[in-house]
Parts: C-alpha cells; sequence; structure tokens
C-alpha cells in the first residue's frame, strides 16, 4: 500500500558525517574521526554511587515522572556562572541533550519557510534541526584564521527574507576548533540585534577551556536575543542524553510545551542522579582533569601535525573542546583518500562533511579519544599517505 | 528587542490537562486525575541492581555515544510477540518514550498542511505531536459503548484533502478505558488499507491486560501500513523514557535520522540496563503483580462507582489499562466543579480536557495510583459531592 509521506520523509539524506564515523569504528584503528570523550575518564564509579544512592533514598520518585528537577537547575546556574552569565532558575529548561535544545530552538523561531544563518562548515545535527523542505540555511564564510567573516554574516543577516535566527558557536568550534574573540563576539550580538535575528549559542564545549576559562558566554550580554545550549555529553558523560536551555523569560513556557511534545520530559532518574553527581562537588575535578588530558593530546596532535603533515599545510590551534581544522595543500582529495588512510589504520573526517561544498582539502581531527601515543603514531601514518600522494 | 516567532511558537497553549494535573496533586487529596503507575511497584532494588551490573561489567560503553543496543531490541521483539506479532529486529527503532514515537510518526507523514484522523477524546500529547497552525485534526466520534464510530471514522478518512495518518490507540484507550473488538479492528485496518491512509497504532497499556492477553496488536495483521508505538514507562517506569516504534521496513531508515534530528540517540545506558533488566526475566513476575494489583483497584473503583455515582451515570468498564471514563447525567459541569472536589478531597480530570468541544458530564478516573481503600473512600467523596449538586 502506497502511503504518503510527508516531504521532509521524502527528502531524507543521510547524514555523510555519521556514515563515515561508522565506516571508521572498525577495531584496532586509531580514529581522529568521531567526536568521543576519552572514554576512560567517564566518571563510571561516581555514577555508579549517585545512582545508588538515589535509588536507595528516592527511588519511586526517581523512577516517576517528574518536571525539572530545582536541585539540577540550581547546578546548571552555578554551570553558567563558570561561562561568565548569572541566568535566574526560571530561565533554564532541561532538555534530553543539546540536539533536543537546538530542535526546540528551530521550532521556537523557524516556519517551513524561514531561513537561518549558519557557519560555513557545521556538525550535521545544526542543519537536520535547522533545515528540511522550505528551508534555506545561509552559509557565512570564514576567514583565513577559521573566525566568522563578518562581512558575509552581516550579508546573510540583512538579505531578504530577514532569517530567524544565526547559530553561533562561540568555543572551540565544532569542526573547525577555532574560538571567537571578545571581540567579534560582540560584533556578532549587535549584527544579530540591528536585524532582530535571534542568535543559538551552541555551546557544548565552552567548559573544556585548555588554561583558564573561555569568554563569557553570549547570553551573558545579549540574555533577550540569545538562546543558550549546554550539554552535558562533554563535561560527564554522553549516555546521559542531558543537557539544558538558558532562554529569554518570555520564551520558556513555550519551549516547556514544545519539549513536551517531542518526549515528554526528561528522564527523572537521569536528573536525580545528575544533581547528586553534581551536589557531591565532583565536577570541577573532573573537568580539571578533562582540560588537562585533552590540552595534553592537543598539544601532542598539533606538535605531530607540525612534524609530518605536508608543507603547505595549515590547521586551528584550538584553546580548548576536541577538534582540530587542518588544510593540507590544493591537489589531495581527502574525502577520495579516506578508504586508503582506514585501510593504513588512521581516519578522520573529511571537510565536506560539515558544508554543502565539496572541501577535498579540509578535515577534522577529534584528539580527546585518543593517547598521545596513539595521536604520533596516527598523524605519522596520516603524514606519510598524505606526503606520499602529494609525490604520487 | 522583538523577535519574530515561528507560528507554532506564536500559536502555543497550554495543555489544560497538564495545568489539571498540576492544580490536583496537592499532598492529602486522592487523585484520579494523573495517569501514574503504582510508584510502590516500581521495581526500585532490581533497576539499581542492573545499574550497578551494567556499571561495573560495561562501564565506559554504558556512558558513551551508542546507537540501539542489539540486545534492547531482542528484547522488544520479545515483548511484540506479547502483543502477538512477530517482528523482525531491522523494523524496530528504539526512541525516548512514546511520545518521541509519535512525534517522529508525525514528522514520517505529516506536511505543514495536512490532517490527521484522531479519536475525540484524546491524550493531549497527540494532539500536541499531529496537530499545530496549519494541520487539521478531524475527531472521530464514539459509540454509545465508547468505541470507535465507524461510519465517523470513514467519513473522516474519505474527506478530501486524503489524511496522512489515523491515530488509533486499540488497547485500554486513554482516556476512554475502552478496547476494539477483533473485528472493529480489521474493519480500521481495511478502511485505512482502502484509503491509504497509515495507521499510527499508539500502544502503551497493550501489556496490561487484567486477564489473559489483549488482541493481537494491528500491526500484526497490517505490517506495511501501522506505525505502532509502544512504551516501558507504563510497564517498567516512566523515568527511563524509553519506548520503541515497529515500522514498514522501508520507513525504519528515515525515522532513525528524524530521531537523530530530534535527540540523537536513546540513552545508551538507559538502553543496557533496560536490557539488563528484561534479560534478566524480570518483566515477566513485575507484569504479572501490575495486572493484578491494577485489575483489583478497577473492579474496586468499578464497584464504588455503582454505589456512589448519581442515577443515570455510566462508564466503560475497562479489561486493562489504567483508566475508566465516567459520565454523569445532563446538568453537571464537571470542569466547573473541580476545584470544589479538590477541596473535598479528590480529583478526576474533566472530559472537556481530551477533547476539542466541551464535555461537562465526562470525566477520566485513573485508579492505578490510589490504594483500594482510597478508591473507595475517593469515589465516595465524589458520589456525595455529584450527588449534592443534582439535589442542590
Amino acid at each position: 500500500m502506497p502511503l504518503t509521506l510527508s516531504a521532509e520523509a521524502e527528502g531524507i539524506r543521510r547524514s555523510m558525517l555519521r556514515d563515515l564515523i561508522a565506516v571508521t569504528a572498525r577495531p584496532g584503528i586509531t580514529s581522529f574521526a568521531g567526536g568521543l570523550p576519552a572514554p576512560e575518564l567517564f566518571p563510571v564509579e561516581a555514577w555508579r554511587e549517585c545512582t545508588d544512592a538515589v535509588l536507595t533514598r528516592d527511588g519511586r520518585r526517581a523512577l516517576s515522572y517528574a518536571p525539572a528537577l530545582p536541585a539540577l537547575v540550581e547546578q546548571v546556574c552555578e554551570l553558567m556562572r563558570l561561562r561568565g552569565a548569572r541566568v535566574a532558575p526560571e530561565r533554564v529548561l532541561i532538555v534530553t541533550g543539546a540536539q533536543q535544545g537546538l530542535h526546540i530552538a528551530s521550532r521556537l523561531f523557524m516556519d517551513p519557510d524561514s531561513s537561518a544563518v549558519v557557519d560555513d562548515f557545521i556538525f550535521a545535527g545544526v542543519a537536520q534541526a535547522f533545515g528540511g523542505p522550505g528551508r534555506s540555511l545561509r552559509r557565512v564564510a570564514h576567514t583565513a584564521t577559521f573566525s566568522v567573516d563578518l562581512n558575509s554574516l552581516e550579508a546573510a543577516l540583512a538579505a531578504e527574507p530577514r532569517p530567524r535566527v544565526v547559530v553561533v558557536v562561540p568555543e572551540f568550534h565544532n569542526p573547525l576548533g577555532r574560538s571567537l574573540s571578545a571581540g567579534e563576539a560582540r560584533v556578532i550580538l549587535e549584527m544579530a540585534d540591528h536585524h532582530r535575528v535571534a542568535v543559538v549559542e551552541d555551546d557544548p564545549y565552552g567548559l573544556l577551556a585548555f588554561i583558564g576559562s573561555a569568554s563569557p558566554a553570549l547570553v551573558a550580554a545579549s540574555p533577550e536575543s540569545v538562546i543558550y545550549i549546554g550539554s552535558f555529553s562533554k563535561i560527564v558523560a554522553p549516555a546521559l542524553r542531558c543537557g539544558w536551555m538558558v532562554l529569554p523569560e518570555t520564551l520558556v513556557a513555550k519551549a516547556r510545551i514544545i519539549k513536551e511534545s517531542v518526549d515528554l520530559e526528561t528522564s527523572a532518574l537521569t536528573q536525580r542522579v545528575l544533581a547528586e553527581y553534581l551536589g557531591r562537588g565532583h565536577l570541577v575535578a573532573h573537568l580539571a582533569q578533562l582540560r588537562r588530558t585533552y590540552a595534553e593530546r592537543c598539544a601532542v596532535m598539533l606538535a605531530s601535525l607540525t612534524e609530518h603533515l605536508p608543507p603547505g599545510s595549515r590547521w586551528t590551534q584550538p584553546g580548548g573542546g576536541m577538534f582540530v581544522w587542518a588544510e593540507v595543500p590544493a591537489g589531495s582529495d581527502l574525502m577520495a583518500r579516506l578508504p586508503e588512510a582506514v585501510e593504513a589504520g588512521v581516519a578522520y573526517v573529511p571537510g565536506g562533511a560539515f558544508s554543502a561544498e565539496p572541501a577535498p582539502t579540509a578535515m577534522r581531527l577529534n584528539f580527546s579519544n585518543a593517547s598521545p601515543e596513539a595521536i604520533r603514531s596516527g598523524i605519522a601514518t596520516l603524514g606519510r599517505l598524505l606526503t606520499s600522494l602529494e609525490e604520487g
């Protein structure tokens, strides 16, 4: 029986990034392709203890339906303080991971024919949340240092019909590995304000600065026009499927109802165990360990890139997060070469997976999920491969 | 700064049901208003043990990203066998609760201007998933015995433009507490097939038959046209936020990508602990206990209604699930009287909360969340109130 599908369902195409990551997840491979935290640092034992405590103390309530847990919301306000923003609990919405935050932000602003302004290279989930049939994603070019090209941004914001949102990843950008300067952030907020376009601040990595703190979250300066999205996936564990939004007060009730329509509520058990984990003060030491570990791995990767990538290559110098973006000299086709790299035991994500355009000389390299030794030998392998390609 | 919201966000209205339930959740009240399982039967200790086992054995993988867990999918296939359907694992999608299943089903079929056929009285989440600006919900009348009026259904399916889906709750309907006969189910499937309209089978209660088994799920007879949605909320615990869909094979990949766009994936930890819980064989005994307990509570409620409701009242005789639907004689306004009832220590949900039309003489009564004693005295209180209103 031929059922009639929605235009969205008819048009669905597989995300290239996710297919690539699946291909590269072979045993024995050094994969710089995924977006995974270091699994050996997951707080397994603490999570076990906190689950135990919550179920012992309050099992029935923890297994039932429940709205947002005030104790967790309070902890989120503390985290926002670490991101430089004072946020009233009333403005916080607990969501089932940052991807749900992107979906809710899209539902708040985007009509079926609306457009959104996004970076030229973006995480696939951003395109999934804000794209779709009838929608347009206006891509903003990047500068020579991989930052936002402000002229390109102004053009995208000014073009008619007026876009509804601009999605900004201020810190440790996925995939570009760059951060905005305080000056750039200010200009972006001013431009968005001028054109009355909502800013969606996608900030899963903001607490992973290697040294000191990242610049304050954009939402601190512009609470009425910024929808902030945070995540526990990269700072505690992805399997929690828990994140948060900070919204202008007028939008919280609407966002909550949209959230109800997609999954009713976020697990009361997860919320309680997370509040227990955070309430015990585990996160400060955990963040310090993550930052130290990732800083070391990133430094090893950058040194290895200097040593092994062909002359004329260039890459970002992340101040935190999990990704380096690298570009090799013209002539290479990193998409075409990926199978050879996998064969040689190393994987990356070709730049084109993040873009509407081909980007044959670019790749995203993840440094959080491999040991320093594996990074050294993996980048050496990659360098040999790319150098031999150049010569061949 | 005045941001431009989506038409959906502009039009959002609070769900009356959820507000009512919040009002009635006062301490000391006997609430027949919620849709809660019996909390004293939540498998708290088993969940603690299974979490412990999973984190001890496989903590790193359990806290990471992960696609659907094959062991859980296999268990879902077993549950579907209990629902009378042989389902290949390839057709199963694990989702973050049944509400997410409704959302995904809507995204698969509904365009911005599509219509869906639904019962005249429905759970608010159905309207949230399939409604919205530009959409229309065609309501199907019910018969004198609260079943689906097949003439009304035929008219709704035949009307142009052709609807995209019909949402059917075959067993222990929320809020109506009725089940479809096998004959009714067959006719509904034939009608939907004839009009080439997809059937969304919303089945959170199908495993909660008091005696024997419910009729086989519709998806067993019509695997190519039925999207089945199951839930662990009522058979294990709501806080798991875990459910499943069974889809025609051609739609699974599309449904998975839509799911990714709303929350990436369902918690690997929850999936593993649930697979552990089910793999240990806990569910058979747990279901037996739930069914025994709810059957007793339902019987007490039905006897109490007979004893205490005003003459001329009538109600459904559920064969399972969690709800009775009751109608009192014309002249009462159960919506207006709710505050008095709450004042007297008892709560229900007025029928209008489930409908596009007022339903002043109807109410939904939940029997799973109160002890037999509380049900007896609560219905007696309600009966006194309604009788005095009649006389007054």
